[in-house]
């Protein structure tokens, strides 16, 4: 059967489809549209608002950068907070990590956390973690209602459309950097330097507003529009590009290494000049 | 007019739609279907055979990548061949260095080579430049009449269907080998590493026993399927990663630079499972 | 290459998709998106905001259809008025017509016509008869400043979206049926009975205030969502199903006869109902 | 989320898609691929290899008219056979009809008639009337073997393409001509008379072969490509077009009615010529 599901003009004039073989859910939840599909290409897709938001092929790849950066740029990070990400690929991923001792997922929309553990258990494995706290809140309020807490904030959000908008604004970046401890870092997902020329200068001034380091690195996530994805880091203190890794025990990974934590800094000229605006 | 070019199952059950505003040009050549297309989001783009070839918006990652890499790893690069890369887009970049006194651009198809002067100048500006030799002759015959000529040969081709097979395959390596000076170097596209999981491995063991030194890089180029893409270099003695730019004097680009130059060959681990299979 | 125009949504969930060879002319007129592609289906094809108006291959059905059965249910059509059918398919077979002495087109867009001429020259031919009188006017006002005129009125719209709104209601019939001689007739073009459900049974009530006669009739055009296209009669005074074809010496058609006018007005069951709410 | 159903190129260089919120289920039988799902436009629609067979919207259309016509020119028809029509529409139809005594389904596809039962219950029920008898073979073979039994044989097949390519051919019409009894009635469905235009003559001239009274009408089915669908019947002995409605007591139809039944046989002047060809 020739059915395809199409995520359309998310980057205006442009369509991703991906065949779908078996629609296994799809409901409105209190704060969007939630659909498992399963595709030839991918195994099973997470929808969120017909956009595509993790699937089991690639999911890695997004799930191991967009935590396993700042873990190992924090020398010891014992407490890290996940606003979104109700999948739980980042879980997975944080708590890999040796020094980690308690992981809180902050997500307000309790049927991702649910839906992802009946039908993507191979993501959302993490979750039942004893280290593991979930919270179905808003997350904006949640990093007002906490100070000095955190080593490490992860935005593990949807695009900077609806209910994700405050999530890419100055005054959440300034809740974060006080929900963190003097040394914590926070990192968000900033979109395609590609497609989202406007967004990612913003997102630079307002974090380096907030942090002495800002930096924004790269990773290859063919799922998302373009395939480029970046990650805007905002260290208090911990330099990522300066992290010896010579004694590093590691943990197993798809992507992430080491030399892929350095050179995923390494930006094309015209990302430099995109962030330097 | 809601009008979309759709490419469809390069990579089976993915598709890339892009809209189009309008058809520039469209012909059935000698060799295959050729059309030049306006589209809002990559502005002109060309396809042949109903793949995207190349676009205004984002050709300089893939031109800068395959022939910058090679060419600031060869001390002295004075004559390079392409193979394919009608558009000349290639040539372009491979003129600016300044050491190169010879670029030859060996293309089966006339038309490609007439419709992008045409139709593309930004990207075919450089094949006026008295530097530049077009031949329109089979790449393949062609470097099997040319013995230790060339520093560099790059090898800009179309996927592995159809009229581009023997460009992936064995006996077209060996003679790109002879063609090369003794300390030439050999640079292919190579598809990407998430969905072309037999093609590369194959091409670096075909590569592998013929150059003591081949190594894999990637891009970002976002009009390819999955936006990850692979450059696999051959080379007879000098290694890209060793690298001095120390005293580079460089020239203009948009994607490229010595950070970058040395980046593009760290791969994520499932990529460097890939080519050690 | 594989370009495809999509006419979405139209009907909510129902996509038409056309292939593309060539796109021959595209512009934002002051009233609407205007374009002229090239399809191996149906030949040349007119849209307009991105919906299907009017192709080489059956244009034939619909322009017979609006035309054919008013003039030969009216005992002596002098005066023909076509509001809207800038493309002059609705006039091309007035004419054609032996007692039709003026045709009356007006469009409310100049450049439909123009473009038409150029483009479409097989459908637009009729607009330079001597008897055809052109006007670029708002039909609607047109009407209000022409009393007790026509034999016929012919109303070739778009669909009830955007500028066409005002020519599907009630206070149109009603000045419409004032720009009638006293024995004239009414026709409208009024959609799918599969997919206008609410439509179809208004337009019936606003037409049977103004009309003693209002008959619905129905014909294939495979180019519109579903393919059952209805168009509604209002007269004044003749029977379309009372015709007496004994003497017709008819002209040359393609779809209209005289057995067919008189089976388009024989109705499913479920249009019967549609009509009688 | 946007998951739509694309009915490619059954007409080459068309496309229908369907907009799916639901795959209920999927599966490869021994014969072909089946699929039911779920859309907001037409309900639970059936997919037989990825083509349109039937919905719950409009296949009213389809079953009333494939079976309601010849019931209705035969002056009393006891047996009647179905080749195809797995689904059971036809079947509840026909035994509508109060002089049915035995209304027999031949179905290669034993999944198709199973899975219809299970999801399409509204369209299914009649299989299980007392009247009914179902067979799983080859239609072509069990035509062969009955001899003089039948009133009236239906053929509620797919496209002529793959295995029903049989269903289309002259012997094939030989053997119904010799099942049936002496004044009995064939009815095929036949495709498009605007994009089936060499199959559609030659199947008028090989019945009309076998029958002294052939005639084609039509059924306007949005689902069906350009949504003008036509039939052939080829009758031994009644004219469908000279039955006597005066004392027909008629019985629940939303589609077919007596007028319809005279009406559907008038033809386009176009559709006159294609099968006087």
């Amino acid at each position: 059967m020739e059915l395809w599901y199409t995520e359309r003009n998310i980057v205006p004039g442009l369509a991703l489809s991906v065949e779908v073989s078996k629609t296994l859910h799809s409901e409105q939840t209190e704060y969007q549209h939630l659909a498992i599909v399963e595709t030839p290409l991918c195994g099973r897709m997470l929808l969120l608002d017909n956009i595509i938001m993790t699937n089991i092929k690639d999911e890695f790849v997004y799930h191991e950068m967009i935590s396993h950066v700042a873990l190992n740029t924090h020398p010891n990070p014992k407490k890290v907070l996940v606003i979104g990400g109700g999948d739980g690929g980042a879980i997975r991923e944080i708590i890999k990590h040796p020094s980690v001792e308690k992981a809180v997922l902050v997500e307000i929309d309790r049927r991702v956390v649910e839906t992802s553990i009946e039908y993507l258990p191979e993501i959302a494995c993490g979750l039942k973690d004893p280290k593991v706290e979930v919270h179905y809140k808003d997350g904006i309020k949640y990093v007002q209602d906490h100070k000095n807490e955190f080593d490490i904030i992860l935005v593990d959000s949807t695009d900077p459309i609806g209910p994700a908008v405050g999530l890419f604004e100055g005054d959440f970046y300034k809740s974060c950097h006080e929900a963190l401890k003097e040394d914590g870092i926070f990192v968000a997902q900033t979109e395609s330097p590609y497609y989202n020329e406007e967004l990612i200068p913003k997102v630079q001034k307002d974090i380096r507003a907030n942090y002495p380091i800002t930096k924004l690195y790269l990773a290859f996530i063919p799922t998302y529009p373009g395939g480029c994805w970046s990650f805007t880091m905002g260290s208090k203190k911990h330099d990522p590009e300066a992290v010896d890794f010579s004694n590093w025990a590691g943990y197993k990974t798809r992507y992430y290494n080491p030399e892929i934590h350095k050179a995923a800094f390494v930006l094309p000229n015209f990302v430099r000049e995109l962030i330097s605006k």
